[in-house]
């Protein structure tokens, strides 16, 4: 009934963070729990904005942020603490508001992803919360990090 | 790109839990982030599986456990803290070893979810991990939560 | 090293949240994380400000918000889930512009709590983060949730 | 009331951890929410228990695991996303089948941690999860990472 991922390389991302597992994410079947990959994806989403220049976080901080109206994730393999993890970043559809960045969990050397996810940002400005046009820095961010999926090397399982 | 959903009633639910919004749960946006969503989904899901007598989550339990492989929300409205929230469950299709559950998450009196979400589990041997047809008592938790999805009200937004 | 608590009934606390246990709060131990105790003092000091009109979270919200200087916790006994939570608050000290604040969690109908902490808040202002006097809707939720430490019945273990 | 710590210089603490903040873990402040520094203390702890050969915590690990007792955190300085973390680990006091863990979260290249905590470890049986003396790993792992802090430097704020 949902749509079906299948894993990737790492070469299918341009650009990653590397992190450390959360003792606390696992739960009680002994690996990392589904919905935590995703507060990987989140922290991998906003890194991704930050270094380009396209998010202040600050209190201060200027300009549209994203407000996540969709997201997902599909389970390839499971993940056990302790891990280093590798999260890649990729946009895979930029809109007129909206950008979709699609995600893969790697653990340690493995080469696929243990997990893929996606996230589906509206741009909003920040005290009235309505959509904005991506301005330039949200631009140059999308198209830096953008990956045609229909390009994806066929790895299914 | 990805499938859309639309906001349901709480009629479309058999099942409902009933909690407190955490405050950690809210982010630097100041409202519950959309990865928490999946976190009392997981917290719905495994209650319906064991006031359902469907699995028991105790060290020395028997029986099936579910590994989620999908899974994935859509957000409508945003939550803030405090809320009570009310997290409906059901389930919206029946395999040989796994099931497709539905969720949609109410702050306090809404009309409409604020969010729907997914996960699909598919049940495998607690020590091989190896999948297993759905048993008598998952079974009978299935049907008891099943809702046909096509029979949704339509209220799209 | 570390100053020891002893476990506490409920008549020891002024106030309660009710909620439920999260499954993503166990970990692989099987049991409730020693950190998430903590999540559910949070939410229930938070609660407690704002149900006693001390505290406004929205983002338009005016006054003083509580940072932690301190916390802490003490453990008695393992929880798991599925479990109906009671978290017990009180105000153990009051200061110019800090309260300490005690806590006790209680799982279904245990006697005494599973586990006791505390926080000490600091009370700033929103802008500057400089603290400031207790204003009169802190003060009036401060004696409101009064009790003296020193009066708590003997349960050590 | 409850004992005060004062910030600590990186030298204090024999072995670190390097990981990311996590998005999810900034609250509505803005800030890096107080029982957020715990699960980062948490994993330090851990893995400094797993690299000194002194936990294993696959399913199928053997030895004595590490119930938290007590737990607590003094905080000095806020820490906002993103940022690079190194968490400084310690043992503080050992007894006969418990550590003393000590820890301090140093952001970026801070002289002085933002925070300190510590958590009490009672070790005890995987399954009758009774109390152990200390075995030879866990008490070379003990004496590897063992620093008095009466011989801390004076940093007080």
């Amino acid at each position: 009934m949902y749509q079906r991922l299948h894993p990737l390389p790492k070469k299918a991302f341009p650009w990653f963070i590397e992190t450390q597992l959360q003792w606390t994410d696992s739960d009680l079947y002994g690996h990392l729990n589904n919905v935590s990959y995703l507060a990987y994806f989140d922290t991998a989403l906003n890194m991704a904005l930050v270094e380009h220049g396209a998010l202040d976080p600050t209190p201060s901080g200027q300009g549209p942020i994203g407000l996540v109206v969709q997201n997902g994730a599909q389970f390839f393999a499971e993940v056990a603490f302790p891990s280093r993890l590798h999260i890649g970043v990729r946009v895979e559809s930029i809109g007129r508001s909206s950008l979709t960045w699609g995600f893969g969990l790697f653990a340690r050397d493995a080469a696929l992803c243990a997990a893929r996810g996606y996230f589906v940002h509206v741009y909003v400005d920040r005290d009235t919360r309505r959509p904005q046009p991506l301005g330039p820095s949200l631009s140059r961010c999308a198209e830096a990090l953008f990956v045609d999926p229909t390009s994806d090397p066929a790895t299914g399982q």
